[in-house]
């Protein structure tokens, strides 16, 4: 078996949601200068890179924060779907004419997005494929628990609050911002670890896929 | 098979290591203050909570940071080790006299450590029990290649850099942090991912076992 990081690494070039802070990872203290060790302090959104949304994000009175996530979730049989380079948004049609295997409780979608990250250098693409409200609703009809996206949101990029309100408000568990493009279509078995944050909406999280 | 969750919750309570950044987890965006979604910032140094150390930490000329470490290392068979409350320092002598099986790899020691997390209240101990140059150099000769200990440091509080370098310079990969509270001694499998921070020399990581 293979390990497949699907994680993509952060530095201060990643791109970030718009408005989201800025990437700082700053040396605090250093052997070249005279300390004993190397040391660095780190700034960023807990959106940032490869991480997870928890309900809080966007449904105000629902209390669940990152540390409350299910790891039975988090890890587990997991199914990457491959959709064509021309699918721009991942709709309740779209996904129809799909093949997701029968009581496929996780699923990741691997798009056109995972390409940018080796592409745009840096750049952050408004264009990125995403899930519709329409979309969301299939994906909680068909009882999936965890939604895995290869670029910063599940939304659309002017329409944030539908998908993610219609998908976190049925307990899905979201993982954004995973890079896919050394992935094929097929059955793997996930381990998605975002670090254990004490009452905050999302953490940043290494994942990991385990397969042939 | 049962999951167990050995990170700690990382929060401005949680103790740092002395001069280390303070743990600020800041609303950045609120749905009460009009906002679309809750967003928080996060500021903390990398060696924050359960957390992992790459050689460049102690060894200013070995380029290996934490992106590079191996998935394969941070994930697989584990031996949790108890130590009895009385063991204070984890020497060579202490090393000898307890039993290791056999081609053990990843090695977790449950020492007293663990329940200062939750008996403390948020104060740093300096007391904590660590390993001396002694028993790094047995570990390093044993073949082990992951070790893990139960508070912030492997190393005694005012003689860090003896046991990181020897355990660094063999490669061996070091997890810190570690809640082993609620887990017994035996065989289990680790799940360590730190999140893929690029170029720096450690990163906060979640560690979960799997087990009996």
């Amino acid at each position: 078996m293979r390990i497949y990081d699907i994680s993509v690494t952060v530095t201060p070039d990643l791109p970030v949601w718009p408005g989201d802070p800025a990437i700082i990872l700053e040396s605090r203290s250093s052997i070249a200068a005279g300390d004993d060790a190397n040391v660095t302090g780190m700034q960023m959104g807990v959106h940032t890179g490869t991480h997870v949304d928890a309900p809080h994000h966007f449904v105000d009175d629902d209390p669940r924060t990152v540390e409350q996530m299910s790891l039975k979730t988090l890890t587990g049989r997991t199914y990457v779907l491959h959709l064509p380079d021309q699918v721009s948004v991942i709709s309740a049609e779209i996904l129809s004419q799909v093949e997701i295997p029968p009581r496929t409780r996780r699923l990741l979608f691997r798009t056109r997005n995972s390409s940018y990250w080796a592409t745009e250098g840096g750049r952050f693409r408004e264009d990125f494929v995403a899930i519709d409200a329409s979309g969301a609703q299939y994906l909680v009809d068909r009882g999936v628990k965890l939604v895995g996206v290869d670029y910063l949101s599940v939304a659309p990029f002017d329409a944030g609050k539908p998908t993610h309100e219609i998908l976190l408000k049925a307990g899905i568990i979201l993982v954004e911002g995973l890079d896919l493009s050394h992935v094929d279509q097929g059955r793997y078995t996930l381990y998605c670890l975002p670090i254990k944050l004490g009452g905050v909406e999302g953490a940043p999280a290494r994942a990991i896929l385990i397969g042939p």
